[in-house]
């Protein structure tokens, strides 16, 4: 069995299980995260062209599992997905809303407690779902899909430590190709080919920013040529097969001056400290507080949250900030990411991945020293 | 004054002569392409992080326009944007929508007529919005916002022109550089790295589809090897500064056979014959049936439309279907893309950007002979 439909499986069997436990009839997930978790389906023009909906039915016990996509992507999704059957719409002809609405119907779930999205369906496909089907119960079921995908199976964890792995690896690489007089974008461009080699689907926030444009978060590329003394930060966020890579690094062109080493080995000291203190039941916002208050008696700014997990999307829970408090559980995947900006001036960061293990944490990821450019 | 920031003034004019028509005290842009068109702001993870809301107020007269971003961009926003001002709202701490709120509220807003898009809000976020402003009257203008982005500026057209003339040569080069041997993927990662160089943003639904997958539509490049006989097919889809680029070639590995010969330059002919019958007044409907017309007399399926309108989306309105009959206007820029696919056996298409003019049209890109991969 290939990674790809072992994901498959496991999270399918885990899906049923809340849908029982929910007392739902059918989920209908339509949101790209939740379409591609549950489906393996990624048509690649849901983003792109947002009229073309996407979905997938999900009924209680599993059996004739469907996805729903514009016809023009029918086969690719075919070969992608392993529910039981793929039904294509004809854009401009049927609304996919009516599609979904049809085959539900169909299926004799006219009238049945149906799971949706409502943080992802808009208003106007609501009412529409609403009107094709007056009887159902529309319950939104958002935050079910988001306590799914907090614990990770474990073929999730090795998509996501195999190409979290990548990022590191290819900024190490790239940082060491590039000098003092390349570009942002030569050393992204770098990135981005190596990315690919590796697997990577698409870099979707590539972070690249240098002396004082480190200080703007989620920066991407520019022009901007890197000079000696120069703060270099990148961050390698993008997908393999829907997993995301969440990986950033901090580098100086040239020495390092006295300010810039201390400031870079402060945060990695937290960043340890963050680190030791994961384990299952340890408090996120106890996480938090290391970070905070560590940044607060060196006097430099702090982020409003230290980590996330990473899955199917770049952020989503638990996160650690300071406003949630809950307890961390084995098989969560965690960025946790110390930062410091002063704008005008420079910005570091350090984002590594972990897997939360049955008594700490496991690095999917694992940074050093501060990277050189050019070396 | 710069390109980017021609097309935001010229823009806000056309926006604010429509707020005025409909009679509204307001227009709240959300969706990402709606923000940028009005305001020039794209904060980077508006698409990532979806929870992460941004929306721009443009108040009828235009005075006190404003960008809402999360706190974290607002630096970046504010180098981006033309707008008066950028608010920016703490993540975790304020929802984005009763940010928009407060801001409505505090310009006297709150019982006002306010323009919004019901296909880009969610249904959760319409319902927080609704229980935030209980007196106002939030009115659909989606259909506003696609009326207005049909015709281009000449701004506009300058900078899709820009992006659109580099992904034509970029694919030109690109498949000159390649060989039989080579991956679709090492096309595709060729064809990023130009395409970054040039200017571009972000390549968002590259095609690089080599032998039977070229039938596949939108088929992101894979490692597979193009052999000697193959068809490829590439289309170069993605954004430099907001505004699309879509630019479809196909190429042979080695010499076309005489099936292959046959197919494109029939498809060829289709395209300057629609091309040619491109004109003000000229119906939608009608481009389509030349299209179409041909491909039946030939025996070779025919796709569900021949072109679309493009700027800040990839596919707009106008699209050139056999369901829509509408004449087209000076000042829009089209894709024409005859485009024939049989499954399991290969896929041949050609897209070329247009401009309507006066009387006729002008390419803004222009296509030659089938391509040649290595030569």
């Amino acid at each position: 069995m290939n990674e790809r439909v072992a994901v498959q499986d496991e999270v399918l069997a885990k899906l049923l299980e809340a849908v029982e436990a929910e007392g739902l009839d059918a989920v209908v997930p339509m949101s790209p995260e939740n379409l591609a978790y549950a489906s393996g389906a990624a048509p690649p023009s849901q983003k792109t062209v947002r009229s073309r909906l996407a979905a997938a039915i999900v009924p209680a016990g599993g059996t004739d599992t469907e996805v729903i996509t514009v016809k023009l992507e029918a086969p690719l999704v075919r070969s992608q997905s392993r529910l039981d059957r793929v039904t294509a719409y004809e854009e401009f002809v049927q609304h996919p809303i009516d599609a979904i609405a049809a085959s539900l119907r169909e299926r004799g779930l006219g009238d049945a407690r149906i799971g949706i999205e409502t943080t992802y369906l808009t208003h106007a496909d609501h009412e529409r779902l609403c009107s094709e089907l007056p009887g159902a119960e529309l319950r939104p079921v958002d935050r079910i899909w988001s306590r799914l995908r907090e614990v990770k199976t474990a073929s999730e964890t090795e998509r996501i430590r195999h190409i979290g792995q990548a990022a590191q690896r290819i900024t190490e690489e790239c940082v060491a190709l590039v000098s003092a007089g390349s570009s942002e974008r030569e050393l992204g461009n770098l990135i981005t080919e190596r990315y690919h080699q590796a697997g990577g689907d698409v870099l979707t926030m590539l972070v690249v920013a240098s002396g004082e444009r480190s200080a703007h978060l989620n920066a991407p590329p520019t022009g901007r040529v890197m000079e000696p003394g120069d703060v270099v930060r990148t961050d390698v966020i993008g997908t393999s097969g829907h997993y995301y890579s969440d990986v950033a690094r901090t580098a100086i062109v040239g020495e390092p001056s006295a300010e810039q080493r201390r400031v870079y080995d402060l945060l990695l000291d937290v960043h340890h400290r963050c680190l030791d203190a994961l384990r299952p039941g340890a408090i996120s916002s106890a996480i938090y507080a290391i970070y905070h208050d560590a940044m607060e008696v060196a006097g430099l700014p702090a982020y409003h949250f230290v980590g996330h997990g990473l899955g199917v999307t770049l952020h989503e829970e638990p996160f650690i900030n300071p406003l949630k408090s809950v307890p961390l559980e084995e098989g969560m995947v965690l960025c946790i990411e110390p930062l410091t900006t002063v704008e005008g001036q420079f910005g570091m960061q350090i984002e590594d991945e972990v897997l939360i293990t049955a008594d700490g944490c496991e690095a999917l990821t694992e940074v050093g020293d501060i990277l050189t450019v050019g070396a």
